[in-house]
């Protein structure tokens, strides 16, 4: 009880009540058995989320694509490989979600056909066609009881650009940009800058440890819920 | 003192004196800077080969491609991501090797062309362009005073007729042929289970840890090897 009140006291419960369904990692598309396509993130920062969440009292639900971090105990984590499977995923849980941050960065496109048996190397150049898959966040933020949407953009060039473009084109309540050609912040690195955009506002959370920017981004949305 | 001589009763040093140079792991082929083709190798064989190698008292160069797994301490370690950093590493380093062993998951292609921003999901459909990678093991095996040369054939059917032409193909010392169709063996698995192909015979490694296999392809690769 002591150690509940600590706790507490250091995490005030700003998000007690509210349930926050999150998804975090890549996802992988399978070309064949063996091979397949995916991308560099690791997971840190919507694991980061859903850790800085729970503490914020929050029910926190996280559907992962395939990553090596332990999984967070008190968080029901959902493990997926493609995006199809997360968008499963999501879909069925996002029914008693307040909040919804779609931290992913899942594949835009996969492969179009998947062979069953290892290809063989036979020829000096090959092609492979690829489809989109779903668009979660998009397919989030167009349902009629929608939680509170908030999206990622992982950008290497005109970040802001293209961070207000998705907050306008998918309707979001929020989004969060991450300069991913910068050293040092964006995938796979413990410390990450974001700048957050709502329609009527935005703020820079400049660099810090993955969960100090987690924190803030959850304190922001927390002023927008309200 | 002591150590040194139970660790030298327990792992008899066959391999004293020879240099083995092993590659593991699988290879990413960068689509831009964040998506990337790769495969589901752990690296795990190839570094239990590397640990079991030392331990029966070889000099021992890895090659690694991106893996989850902890440096070995007394293995002297490279870690690349493409496969043609691999190509570049393993050619630099082929000159003092006794024995050669590609466990290594190598992508056989590569995207023609690097994009040097994240590419837009403009369309629908669209289709990546791949071209051949270098080939490792057969550019080892054709050099005049080449090592004793081990390839992998992970394969997911028709895996002994797929491993002795690769054995006949490539004019290598010795195949060990994995199928990776199989549950519980293969990639990202602790356990293992091999068949083993060279010009004169064949063995079957059947299914255990990935450490015990390793032990006992190095004793057959020890044998052809006098």
């Amino acid at each position: 009880q002591i150690l509940e009140h600590i706790q507490a006291t250091q995490h005030p419960q700003i998000l007690e009540g509210k349930h926050l369904l999150i998804t975090a990692g890549p996802t992988r598309e399978a070309i064949d058995p063996v091979r397949y396509l995916t991308n560099k993130s690791s997971g840190k920062m919507g694991y980061a989320l859903a850790e800085q969440a729970l503490a914020l009292g929050a029910d926190v639900t996280l559907v992962s694509g395939p990553v090596s971090i332990k999984a967070l105990q008190g968080v029901n984590t959902i493990t997926v490989e493609s995006a199809e499977q997360m968008h499963q995923a999501v879909m069925e849980n996002v029914d008693n979600a307040d909040v919804f941050i779609g931290c992913a960065a899942v594949a835009d496109y996969k492969p179009a056909e998947l062979a069953t048996q290892k290809i063989k190397k036979n020829n000096t150049t090959m092609a492979i066609e690829l489809t989109r898959n779903p668009d979660i966040l998009a397919d989030v933020a167009k349902r009629s009881n929608r939680p509170f949407t908030v999206g990622f953009a992982a950008e290497t060039n005109d970040v802001a650009k293209y961070a207000k473009g998705k907050l306008a084109n998918k309707k979001l309540d929020m989004i969060a940009a991450n300069d991913v050609s910068k050293p040092n912040q964006g995938f796979n690195t413990d410390d990450n800058a974001l700048t957050v955009y709502w329609p009527e506002g935005e703020c820079a959370l400049t660099h810090g440890h993955k969960q100090q920017i987690a924190r803030q981004l959850l304190e922001l949305i927390h002023q927008q819920l309200k």
